[in-house]
């Protein structure tokens, strides 16, 4: 493919997505000032992408009392760098830093989360989130327990564990799809908004 | 959990499922003479059942000219042997056994593909099929053109990857639950069907 | 080689075995109802035939009280499963159901043991005997004092680590040879006798 | 140690540092804007401080016509994010971004270098670079030839090397130190300079 | 155990050995001045060390046209140094020191047998031994072609597959034991004998 | 390169080297009997070659209470190991069984330093060694807190993992040259010094 294209796989046109699909991209364009390439990546399988995309409101579009939306973006970034995914560590990089307000924490948490400015609860969480992503077939009820030492409770520790299966699953997509980055997301979070 | 247990996450029960879950949950137990346990452990989560459904459905109900349902669920039996998903080889061992119509292909294709009687067609696609699932990040344009070489086209080479990446998901998904395989799954396909 | 051979190797011809080797493999015929194709396979050394069967019957044919026979399947299944091993795992799984009437702790095992119904001192022997084939150079005092904790003997920690170790030897040879293991193997146990 | 401490180890005053340390320090700081890190964390160690700056002047404080300083740098980034090295990756990727004019590609080389906007000859350097780093036992005549194919000489090839080694050094000694990097290099590179 | 012992197990008295046990022992005790460790702790598991040295005579005592005894023992010797078995890299070290009657081969071949001077056919048959020994399951028909192009013939593939298989086997067995090598193996042929 | 090269990159011609290098070589020569060939391969990038050797002498050459001069040896030959390093094994295991006065402890250690007749400090010293040759990334505070538990200072903390570090380059360098181990070291401290 040439150097510029986002994807590997067919782009559809804008202008040609099926009603639902052309609502919520206009919608998340407004919103972020530019479309994330993953949605148009998908587009060529409209119902491939609206399960996606409905997996993942349903995972992150989720603030809990035990897991907030910056959690949920952390476990991304951890997950998504232990599976080298540059779209993912790019682009939920951004809305990590953004979420927890903290222009540093990606960089951290994807080249070594054992370094990064992180509460033991939040390191509890990685060390899990990395083990479903990596080893799952390693998961014991030790590893849930200690979970629960945190103070994590069984919804929080399902949404662990499902958010790094989404992106398990979502990582080798992009990878599939070699799946580049929108530049915009490599600066987002790290300067003041105007 | 108690050694009975199909999950450690709670079970909804069967009476209080949404209606489209309801339905969709006697239909395959009218067909399958069982509900697979997968169904019981996801529906205490209803948007994530419904997404996983959908995407499930996208990609392993299609029969295509390049990409049979028997070698759809042998790209699942392959996958989910190199995770290590217990759930998923005996469940979809099952599935591929009765697709393929042979009794021996799936203990071949779960304990060691390079063994098993296919095709170098066959080979190919589970080849892209593991690097995807075990190795995503070393995926090249090179691995793409390999498949082209043997007859898949960009909706098949897609497919083989979109199966192998969801199942990424359904293996962690299934190791995070302790998902148990329902009995009947290890015996499906092995003798002829009365 | 043809897609229906049983070993890259050369198969003597049942006729031409040696005395001692064609009273074994008659006999072993006329109890399991077939020949397994390791015999088939190993015929053509004939010492090496020897020394396999006697190492194997000091190990396997043994029922003491702290190991089971059933056990020791089990352990064969474990760690031929870490190698990957076809003919094995199929062969030992059959093997395994049979001595432990269980159908479905072979698929279990061979899967991930983790997950397998099995005793904390079954599982405790497990761990073991995958440490001993998949990283031995980490042996240490205290793997085998766990095992004791568990109630097993000086005896059962060398059959346990002995019986992983033969099969280290016996793995590689069938992927040396691309052993096929006989079809019956594959149905063996999972239907009640008649 | 406290969570703003940069080193596990002792930070010599800075009013305390040999004369030749003190005056390379000042004049380090004054071209940056700050002192990097690593300086402060290796000063209590005078003569591997020096030893190290001296190795790492003659392999980075270089350009040749094969081997351009931003080439360099992405050698760096490329083996220090194979060693997961929190410090180097984003000390380096800033010094990277500036000297290839280019705000996104430290990122892309630090996530999957596979996926990043590099010319063939470079691909071919970072794959010989991570050879290096990750497994040098495996180095043999071919690999060079192959960097040789590609047009870089002898000395070249030593660079490649030498500084993949440098930074396998570089690397564990930031770990061992759990050495953090200064905050402005996580944004330095990434916007036009003022 | 004591740091003198030469096992974790039982050594059977010199004295109660078995007739055919002890007429071997003192056979080999005479032949090499010392009772290399492996006999005397096997011993107290008579039937098993008859199937052992069984197969290690059918396999090593053994000179072929193909494969010479020299040649047999660098197999040992590299596919145990890539077990870590410490008993075999320095017993057999000290044989293929003086099988091949080279002082130095044995440490290259030990440490790295990529940068040993053997000839490439010798380096064929150690990349197929260490395939066998490592990732027995990756074999396929093009590694054994591999051989048979360096002239190997299929005596002799089976050879070097069944002495990497029978080593995994007793590198195991050594580590289960702790097995330690006489002092004396250190020094054998890397002096000239008196 | 020829079978006895000793590098794959140019030697300096012994005549043609800086008076400082020159110097140190004759030295070493002196009190060694021979130039180890680490001088020479480096010899034709002095400023590299000063470099190393000022790092190494401010590690290696240095006794101190807490670390000896052979468990600073021991330390080079268990991470050479580590990395398989055919010179640097070799080479200092020579110095190892000198400055230890052991003839088999540079084997031991090298082969599977968890065998070795080491003291459980050594071994924690070699096990944090190891760690910060192959698997730095993953070094916490607990594990430098193991080693102060042994008795080990802040200063002898940094010098285990600074040789390890050290080596690690040293490893990476050796392999890059295929620098081959000058035969006098194989038999060093193996028998009595005359």
């Amino acid at each position: 493919m040439s150097e510029d294209a986002i994807s590997r796989f067919p782009i559809a046109p804008r202008g040609e997505l099926p009603p639902d699909l052309a609502e919520r991209y206009d919608d998340v364009e407004e919103r972020s000032g530019f479309l994330p390439n993953i949605h148009a990546a998908l587009a060529w399988r409209p119902d491939e992408a609206r399960a996606f995309f409905a997996m993942h409101d349903a995972l992150m579009d989720k603030e809990t009392p035990g897991l907030s939306k910056a959690d949920r973006e952390l476990i991304v970034v951890a997950t998504s760098a232990g599976n080298d995914c540059l779209y993912c560590v790019v682009a939920h990089g951004a809305v990590a830093r953004i979420r927890a307000k903290d222009p540093l924490i990606a960089d951290q948490v994807a080249t070594n989360y054992r370094q990064a400015d992180i509460t033991p609860r939040q390191r509890a969480m990685l060390d899990f989130a990395l083990r479903v992503a990596t080893r799952s077939a390693t998961i014991e009820d030790e590893h849930l327990a200690e979970l629960s030492h945190h103070g994590f409770d069984t919804d929080d520790v399902w949404d662990i564990g499902a958010i790094a299966a989404l992106f398990a699953q979502s990582n080798r997509m992009a990878h599939l799809m070699a799946l580049r980055p929108n530049p915009e997301f490599h600066l987002l979070g790290r300067v003041p908004r105007k």
